[in-house]
């Protein structure tokens, strides 16, 4: 019998961090700010429920006030009830009668929602002095897929289907939770942000290398396509052939730009290219990949389950970039990392958490849907934010034992 | 040489009007209010540019409050330099660093830009003692398309390509202004409110009749697919076989139930079936348009130029209903609706407006870029809120007169 807590009051907060000497900034956020929209769940215990939105800063007012609209859907629940059949709740929120109409599913609401949503897992696994991943991969096929709304996956990904996928990837769950005593692979987005110069950049690939980094990333997308061909080549130079590097034009390019750079791009063997152009535009990405034989990284700024369905059906999608605060939180990222299954591409999450949440998501995607243990975004700039950082070891993200999904802030 | 005035100072508003009687109510709106996201632009003249975002009330706050952020960028500019290279403020407001993180392009930030944009453009014609749409038909091409944005559209409809294509129309333009003698159609959307009796839709079918009007709309999307059929052949009944009748779901099907309730409505000679899925769904809309023989009337919800694109490219969307009070103003509204032309697919918009702007911008696109005078939707609940609100003759709308775009609120 699970512990009864009742979330009594939610509350949310507007916190920002200021980041320096062009750590952060890319092709189109040149003086970055990291920001969370977060909401509190108090309860009856000592427990809080801790739920991160990530924003660039300005506006997050805005995500914080949603917010508090939003989390009266989940005042005066028991948690785990609230938890059994969580699926119907999230449907409320996100279909908020009039609130929808700002969005729906997107932009300002879709963010406070992930907020809510994420601090109702947070609380779940802490009522079980969990870590979110141990509670995920404890659930049956039935509880986990209780928490996920089918909307508009009728045609593609019903509950007995992915009920079935998940019971199909039964058989490996044991050897594939090595990945616990391993830890999940990482890689280092911090080498190359867009406004570092040649000789910061050259600098800090020797040292994600020394630090046993073999996977790194370049900001690319500027005005001057010369610009991103020559850091390119350095990275590839300093780093050498066995090395994985990737590049992101962070929607920088459009179509007829991104197949003319990708083209340049493609003898440096780019393990991925990120975010080449507008983030809702299927079509433009599918004939990028049609001209251009490279593999494309897309989900950072996509908005939704619905968008995410469309780029997978499109075939374009090499790796799935969902973000559990960007997208309706925990629950949409599950849904969307089974459809992603289905279609058999890999979940490579981008990481607004800096990786505190998704370091669990990874974990579970691994062991219960068998999704291939790739790569998971680092990003150290507010490591010093957090209660329980996320802790890298040769370039590993060292499994996190503390109950909940390591989103407390100092 | 036309008269300076200069923007001292931008302004945002939340206003909120209640709806009475089950008014305005759809399968998923069933307590509608409606509201306006409001920027008042205070010049050093007496004239005041009025723009205006439509929302559902809850959350209104949220625009209001990023149009007080992005107002920023029109602040001490004088209207005719700033419209004479408007596509590039466009720009600077749609991409504003880090605050477009809270879309890209979409939502609340979308929303509040185009309050912002809408402001701009009235003022304009105010400053110029005319309608919208006079002052909009007589601007040159080059004039016209340096108010607009073209990025994410070089692969589809280039700048040169848009002026190509208005001057190509220009052949039939005085044949064209009769229109304004003779009143742009409209439509009853009010006839069939989802939450109306079946008694007070019959009653309101007849006094639409009376009134002149010859197309009418029904709410469906009902959870009991038999209702939305007895009550759709209700109304083709009472209507009888001439009327033009659309019906309107509102999102509430999945894939499969929108092909398997269109298949029952298609006996019944629907002009078009509107927002039969979600509206960000293009492979969804797509596969119904392939399974039932049916015109899709999309656009409402659909949140920008890039998802627009994708919708023409697709070939699933038989009516653009793109709302310049949902995408980024007029300056976005007129962007799509050159592509669409392109397309060969008309712009019958939404109204989110109330028709109040919307009457100005078909008459634009009717005489400038030759698209079909089709229908403009009619929704008479907030006549009282506009000093000059629409007047319709005969199910027509009078051409307006007064300078600006006839969206100043009492």
């Amino acid at each position: 019998m699970n512990k009864s807590i009742v979330i009594k009051k939610g509350f949310a907060e507007d916190v920002r961090f200021q980041l320096k000497d062009g750590s952060g900034s890319d092709a189109i956020h040149t003086v970055p700010t990291y920001a969370y929209g977060v909401c509190h769940l108090h309860t009856d215990s000592m427990l809080q429920g801790v739920g991160l939105a990530f924003t660039l800063g300005e506006g997050n007012n805005l995500v914080k006030d949603a917010i508090t609209y939003l989390v009266k859907h989940v005042e005066g629940r028991e948690i785990n009830e609230l938890m059994a059949d969580f699926g119907t709740t999230y449907k409320q929120m996100v279909d908020d009668p009039n609130f929808r109409w700002l969005g729906p599913h997107k932009g300002v609401v879709h963010l406070a929602l992930a907020a809510v949503v994420n601090a109702c897992y947070d609380l779940w696994a802490k009522s079980r002095a969990v870590p979110l991943w141990q509670l995920l991969i404890e659930l049956s096929p039935e509880e986990l897929v209780n928490t996920l709304d089918f909307s508009y996956y009728e045609d593609i990904l019903s509950r007995e289907q992915a009920i079935e996928l998940l019971r199909s990837k039964s058989a490996g769950r044991e050897m594939r939770k090595k990945i616990l005593d391993l830890g999940y692979p990482g890689y280092d987005t911090s080498v190359g942000w867009f406004n570092y110069s040649d000789e910061k950049v050259a600098d800090n690939i020797r040292h994600a290398m020394d630090m046993g980094f073999t996977a790194m990333k370049l900001k690319v997308g500027s005005k001057d396509p010369a610009r991103d061909i020559r850091r390119a080549e350095m990275v590839r130079n300093i780093a050498g052939d066995k090395a994985t590097i990737m590049f992101d034009a962070n929607q920088q390019w459009n179509l007829p730009q991104a197949i003319s750079i990708c083209k340049s791009l493609l003898p440096l063997n780019p393990y991925w290219i990120e975010e080449p152009t507008h983030p809702d535009d299927v079509y433009a990405h599918v004939a990028l990949a049609e001209a251009v034989p490279v593999k494309l990284a897309l989900g950072e700024h996509v908005p939704n389950k619905i968008l995410f369905k469309n780029f997978l059906q499109s075939g374009c999608m090499s790796f799935n970039q969902v973000d559990a605060v960007r997208v309706g939180g925990v629950s949409e990222f599950i849904l969307i990392s089974l459809l992603s299954k289905k279609f058999n591409i890999p979940v490579v999450p981008h990481v607004g958490d800096m990786g505190q949440i998704h370091q669990h998501l990874v974990l579970f995607n691994h062991i219960a849907m068998d999704h291939p243990a790739l790569l998971l975004e680092h990003i150290p700039h507010l490591k010093e934010a957090f209660v329980n950082p996320v802790e890298i070891v040769n370039g590993r993200y060292k499994t996190p034992h503390t109950p909940g999904m390591s989103a407390d802030l100092k």
